[in-house]
């Protein structure tokens, strides 16, 4: 395995190539290949063989001149590079319907994101476990990260009253919220937000289908 | 209700942006509030209130120069627009860990996205229900789908057959794709597709947590 070097100076548009070409060659892999190159990477996913060297040329793997990667190589540090290999420990508060449903996906633990409670306010919801892990109240967070130290807060609460509660998180120790919900938040500067909108992204795909 | 013009031309941010606005006016009207403005807007979402007004001409909603719009007819004509008032049927291809999730998640139908039937070719899961809505074997879908007709097929099965079951499902007569698998698929012209990666955000965030 080689070194790591994380720079925050990678652009976002790479790193989310970056998982693209991981699971194309994790593909290949499986059909037992041994070596890819830039252009058969570019071939499949739509990405120009220049731009795909260059999104790899941030992670610390060496192409062979006309040979191409090392399938295995490649995997191995692009897991790790994008951080899948490492052990993410993340609290969802809000635990209605689609907060519930991330607490069931056990898939994310592989990618690195393992959730290790839920917070609701809902005393039906409250002191149950859902997919094995235990919902609290969510007025119990404080105490509790301070030893759990969860550092990721999975926002599924209702929009009304999402930046209060991502401020309430980060007051309890997170340093990167993942807001699921259509609204807005800020946070403070030094702290990681992204948002994932299924509700904009339905949006599009209506309008699409429409137009 | 306003007439409602579906334009292909709407550029795809204003698409992403709109879902923002709508939710925060929708607090707004929570609050007893009847006006807003775009500076309004623009202060609460960190996007210029140009670009607000400019997002909104591509609905039909007329603000009031120096007054605003009123807050229950954008809300009426953003649900409308952005398809959120119409039932669209999907089905979801892979019941495995996210699949299932999504078929528990009621909470997409509030924004007109209603799950009718889970595929997978896994015997333990085929003919179960999750979260009320019936699992059939994959097999079976061609046939199923000449009566059900649903239009938007969901994608979450394993990233090495992803390509295949996507064009599987537009065999069966899938209109659109919600890619959350992390690989790369194509679809032919005329057919929609929408990626989510969540693996990709991920990547992101971690990323830029240890930046």
């Amino acid at each position: 395995m080689s070194d790591l070097i994380y720079s925050s100076k990678i652009p976002e548009p790479t790193l989310r190539r970056l998982p693209w070409y991981l699971s194309y060659v994790k593909l290949l892999k499986t059909h037992g290949d041994k070596i890819v190159s830039s252009t058969q990477i570019a071939k499949k996913i739509g990405v120009s063989a220049s731009q795909i060297a260059k999104d790899l040329s941030y992670v610390d793997v060496s192409g062979k001149t006309r040979v191409g990667y090392d399938i295995d190589d490649l995997i191995s540090v692009l897991e790790t590079f994008l951080g899948f290999t490492n052990t993410h420990t993340a609290v969802v508060f809000g635990v209605g319907s689609l907060g519930a449903a991330l607490l069931s996906d056990s898939g994310l633990e592989q990618f690195g994101l393992k959730i290790i409670g839920g917070f609701d306010v809902n005393p039906t919801i409250v002191n149950n476990s859902i997919g094995g892990i235990p919902v609290f109240h969510s007025s119990d967070f404080m105490e509790w990260n301070k030893q759990m130290k969860a550092s990721i807060g999975i926002l599924t609460v209702p929009p009304g009253v999402a930046q209060e509660v991502a401020e309430y998180m980060i007051r309890g120790g997170v340093k990167a919220i993942w807001n699921f919900t259509p609204f807005r938040i800020r946070v403070p500067e030094g702290i990681v937000l992204q948002n994932t909108s299924l509700y904009a992204h339905l949006a599009v795909m209506f309008n699409r289908l429409n137009g």
